[in-house]
């Protein structure tokens, strides 16, 4: 007898989509693509040649999709504008979603998607913080619980895109929430998750920027470098960076400080375990991008979310943590373009200045 | 319509049966699990208990899996004395066949199998050279054949195990063929992979070896570490070492020199992206074996088996190769006991000493 | 004929001290360690002991060490409280001054030590910023003029010490400016020589600071460890992270990242080539203290200062780099105790808010 | 009172020998270089425009060097052929001795200069291998006496040049001894180094070699790349490989591997602690000589030796394995030509071959 199988679709087919797609499709055993959609006709194009003749239903309209006769399940891989919604319309038809980050780009959207699911507690609906499925971040974490490092208390953490010299970024700065919510999510994900999702409340972030490549990025008070400084109340610090301007490689680095060692995570990124030997040196390329980092832990990441539907068990990663690292992302993005420090007091809200 | 799956048997449970068994049941989407078989009762169990639940059938003898409903492949991943008969049993039973490597401890016997398999051309029948499927290796290969290097001409490799005190290795190497058979066999078919298959003549060979751990090994004519090196007829080189007596965990490292530079392999194994600082230095962790180092490459080279069966498609590593590395791998374990160099005409005959 | 060699002093005999001492000694072929100074009795003694025997004079006075005969340069090695005032009296009484960084834990002491160098052109007078004269950095400073890396615009940099559980850091920090002051100056100073010291003109600091293991600093206003940023107007960022608690050793790491490329500087410190194999890994040893990290680069510092001197050549630092670089210090100290993020208008002044 | 220092010659000014000749001139506080002599005009030219306005005699021939007033020592850096002649009238006309290796390139030879020693015990004479001078083989030799790897029971050893184009290589064969003698000579040192000098008695050599670049180097019985093996009495292996066409640097690297752990010295070469970002990679670049890795083990010998002088201490490396070196070297270097292994029995004499 075959077991049981989750019926899932994907929603959006842009660059993610794609390979959310594709992941569920070939290795995610215990799941079933069933079904994909997309407004943008080249993507269903794609889908009609690559997905549909294994089975695959290919639907225009995201509503449709929610239809398909049998879906359980929905990965929602869109553009982050329309996350929250179409995350929120599949959990009042019924769906588990597994939704991209950020739910949303302000706290406000990204609360309604945690409302929706609190109303429906029999359904699972995660964030798909990737990192936290990968296998190194995953031995570090265990490294911390286990005390090696002594109170963790200062986390550096980057998420550094190769330049893309298409612009692509300066259109997409629009919908994204600014650098802090698209990339540098991951590293405040990280913080929480490393410090203590329950303990760590913010008191103050601060974040400067450049445009080092890109000006036209201002208009959508963007930036394509940014530091951020974040302190929490129980005297722990993380302090971030991102960038669009690599010239080698995705390069997603992170250290975690306690009183007793230290972690560092990919701290020189490689694409494999090939070095080259030419006049010049020894040199080890990168990846390219978040996915070739990333790519075993998004599989992951699709397993697990199935299995917790299946098996019906919690989700790996609860889903108010994405409120709270969009809370400091938005506030850092905040800082970033005012240039004023931003203070929280103890209970989360917004205070003049904190007492020191 | 659901795609047409291979319907797979994995013969033997030991260490590397088990390994192959759950890596067609659940990384391989094109392949079923239909069967298993092992004469040892304690592996049956294992199968039982793990595989009999998602309708994986479970024998005690090959042959009753052989005669499996519906079989159409068989992995054979027993003992190394038994490979050949295993796989030669299957061709004729009108199975293809993935045979873990070596196909046999001598050339006679490894030619069996490939005359087995070229009375049944309609047949697949692949020998499982994992590290020709590992993304590290295949990277560069494609660079030496990309010219990046120049002409290469020594390649170094090394296939070393972490100690294993509990003496498992005294009483595998009654039937493993010895280091070189067993061990180095990936590394000479490195050579002969990236020196060129057609090319590669072999002239001489010369080996040393110690018994630095496990002393007992020299009842069964094997030693713990191992030198060798390997002369072609067109001016290369490859030298090898082979240890059973790791400290840190699998070492598997590969250079291969080219006139115009040099490609190293794993030179630093890591388990992950994880450094650990701590009082004595920055630590790093290492896979603790084979499967460690080489589990996705075992997946890699499970579907492509697969799908070379699926779609009629000639296997990724030609069946000959196999003898041609069992012959030099041969050739050095005689020459490491009897302390002789062992010389090959041009034509691949032994000969007493080749013209300079 | 023997060249003419130049007769040196060093003041004070602590930790550095007895470093610089050393080094002049042993290390400067064109120098002379004709006398040392210390008001400690047990420095002094270790001075009889191991200086004397080579002719090397010992006052308890550092105006006798003024007046001892023939001397020609004075290295201040005292505690940062008195850098300022014995390089001002050597001035005065004619002497060149190789003075330990900072010049002062003020922007205002520091100043009184330029005012009186520029009363004394014929003085060669220079602030020991160590890590000017490293090979790495220079070579790493080589590349970006050459316009390997475009335009450089973030800097990342940090000094960490190993943890000395002897608390000897906080009786320290009554004397040494902080954190920033102490550690951070090199890399605000590698800021400034990086992004070029005539354009950079420092427009906010922000720093936020914890006392993880050390709450007793918090007496004398300092922390364990810090994080700082620095924004310049020409739109480039500097983020710094200080730290005495490091366990596995020294880490002063630096990451210089421009518009299309990144140099980083001893991203993983290592003691030397030597890596250890054993159970739980590959491990390599750090050096443990700045000295072990930069004992070259010293020595390079007082050969170079003693030729600009015998040759009559400028100093290879400017000594108003020095001010420039406590001015980013102490705001960055002050920021980190008050929690306000300070502002500066073009002119280098104060101002409440900058435009932006 | 100064305190006496050593007077120096240096013989021969090529590559080597103006090293070795500035090294004495600026980096040993206790010696003095007093004179040089080269039969080479241009050379000569070099040390009349570098030396000798810091008081350095120049002379053509190296009996005018030995005749200088007050010379005590004579750092022999001569062509390989002469440097057992050199030595040899050194010790005659009373001079202590630096030599550099190989002290000859046959076992007669370099005995001829032992024996002269021996007739001379007040004396100080050294062989200049310089690695045993490098803090990170003295730091692995410390860590194997300490235990830490166990027994070692094989090393691997490397010396490969960066490939000149010139066809220098060539020319220098002649009189070079041949790449083992020349180049490996390092490695063996350190095999006896690290398996103790008195223990180890050589079994059996066995070498192969190719021209992979400059077949013109057989007509001086040379090869560009070499492999040997090296079996000793008590159970322990070195192999060793010598290259003249690494494209990236000098690459030295060793790994000394015992039954309880490993040590790896040099595995992955670098100039300085830069990393350079770019399209393509992370590069890394390499020192692109012998001297670029060892400058400062060249630094230790003369310091140390010349304190042996000062101080009538015994020499840091005995006279005598720098016979027991060449004669390995030299075996190996045949072996290589002739294609035989060679046999040693227990004695050192060679013999058919050796009882299994």
């Amino acid at each position: 007898m075959a077991p049981r199988k989750l019926q899932v679709g994907v929603a959006g087919l842009g660059r993610m989509g794609k390979r959310h797609a594709l992941n569920f499709h070939q290795n995610v055993p215990r799941a079933v693509l069933a079904a994909v959609s997309s407004p943008d006709a080249a993507e269903r194009q794609w889908a009609e040649e690559n997905l549909a003749p294994h089975g695959v239903a290919v639907y225009e309209s995201y509503d449709d999709l929610l239809a398909h006769a049998g879906l359980e399940a929905v990965c929602v891989a869109s553009a982050t504008s329309v996350h929250a919604d179409q995350a929120i319309k599949a959990i009042n038809r019924g769906k588990h979603v597994l939704c991209e980050k950020p739910l949303g780009t302000t706290v406000e959207i990204s609360q309604t998607v945690v409302d929706a699911s609190e109303q429906h507690p029999e359904l699972k609906v995660m964030c798909g913080f990737s990192r936290r499925f990968d296998a190194s971040y995953r031995d570090a974490h265990a490294k911390v619980q286990q005390g090696i490092i002594g109170r963790p208390a200062i986390l550096r953490s980057q998420t550094c895109d190769v330049l893309d010299p298409s612009g692509f970024f300066v259109a997409y700065a629009q919908f994204s929430g600014g650098i802090f919510v698209d990339c540098s999510i991951h590293d405040i994900d990280l913080a929480l998750w490393f410090f203590g999702e329950d303990e760590s409340r913010v008191k103050s972030v601060h974040a400067v920027g450049i445009t080092a490549v890109e000006p036209n990025l201002r208009k959508h008070n963007d930036r394509d470098n940014a530091v951020g400084t974040v302190e929490f109340y129980d005297g722990r610090i993380a302090y971030l960076y991102a960038s669009r301007m690599m010239a080698a490689g995705q390069e997603d680095v992170t250290e975690i400080i306690g009183t007793k060692g230290k972690l560092s995570v990919n701290l020189l990124p490689a694409e494999n375990h090939v070095r080259i030997y030419e006049p010049g040196g020894i040199r080890q390329e990168l990846p390219q991008n978040y996915w070739g980092r990333f790519q075993a832990a998004f599989t992951t990441e699709a397993i697990e979310f199935t299995e917790s539907v299946l098996e019906d068990k919690p989700v790996p990663v609860k889903l108010r943590s994405a409120v709270a690292a969009v809370k400091i992302g938005a506030a850092l993005q905040e800082s970033m373009i005012t240039g004023c420090k931003i203070w929280f007091d103890e209970d989360g809200n917004r205070t003049p200045k904190a007492q020191l």
